[in-house]
């Protein structure tokens, strides 16, 4: 299926499709299509975080190591319903932000399927470690998935421009 | 005294000296001047951190968004004594990573000026949104520096590649 020359067109060679229990709902794991900004901003309201100047989001997408979209495929308008992307060097660290799926989307292991989507490629970079900052309503969700929680008893600070 | 044409020769036009209690001592920050990475491994050695291949550690330097080098100054050969870098988009998120002050030149305030040189930079750029993990023994130095430690009880996650 992955080899889909329809989809591809879509969503670039590196496409992945996501089992879903719906069989009528195509849903595609890409890190080549290219993000709709406008369609990220809708995305990111509908799981409630705050807006960012679309210009600024623009940049930061850019110098991002990846991007990776979840669209429902439609032949007319794909519809981006889930997203993540890395920040790093792509060899010794890279960062996860901005893991969402769209509510309507969740709770049929989509999230998963998109950080296991996200570990592949960061796997094909052979970049070493792999690093996030988890909510804590997410914590159990990565753990899950191998992620070590604070090993070495490491604590995560942040600091925030003035 | 940072507007010294000899000292922009060896450390560019970014530099900035450290006060230090030794007069004789001139201590230079930097994020031009190019990082000699056998140096480098001498100064991770001295600080007791693993090895890494030399050309992974190269790649991943050039694909920093930011490296700031602490020299002891000689004009014959400046002597790398401490270090830090950054990844990041460079404008929502950056990541400090790999700070280390040889254990010779510690507890005379240079972690800290690193520190503040490291985030001026940062400032500069704009990057609204900056992050590390901090081992434990450490913790206190970044909450000293108005670092906010795990803020909304956020944890820190790793993946290691197989």
């Amino acid at each position: 299926m992955d080899s889909d020359p329809l989809l591809s067109n879509f969503y670039g060679v590196g496409f992945r499709l996501c089992p879903t229990p719906n069989a009528q709902l195509q849903l595609v794991l890409s890190e080549d299509r290219d993000i709709d900004l406008v369609e990220l901003e809708k995305l990111c309201d509908a799981v409630g975080w705050s807006r960012r100047p679309l210009r600024r989001v623009r940049k930061a997408l850019q110098h991002s190591l990846l991007r990776v979209g979840l669209w429902r495929h439609d032949p007319r308008v794909p519809r981006l319903v889930g997203f993540a992307r890395c920040t790093g060097d792509g060899v010794l660290e890279a960062t996860v932000w901005d893991v969402a799926v769209h509510p309507l989307y969740q709770g049929a292991g989509l999230g998963r399927q998109l950080m296991a989507y996200v570990l592949d490629r960061l796997r094909t970079m052979e970049v070493e470690r792999v690093s996030l900052f988890a909510d804590p309503d997410v914590v159990g969700f990565y753990a899950s998935q191998g992620w070590e929680l604070e090993p070495r008893q490491r604590r995560c600070a942040f600091w925030y421009s003035p």
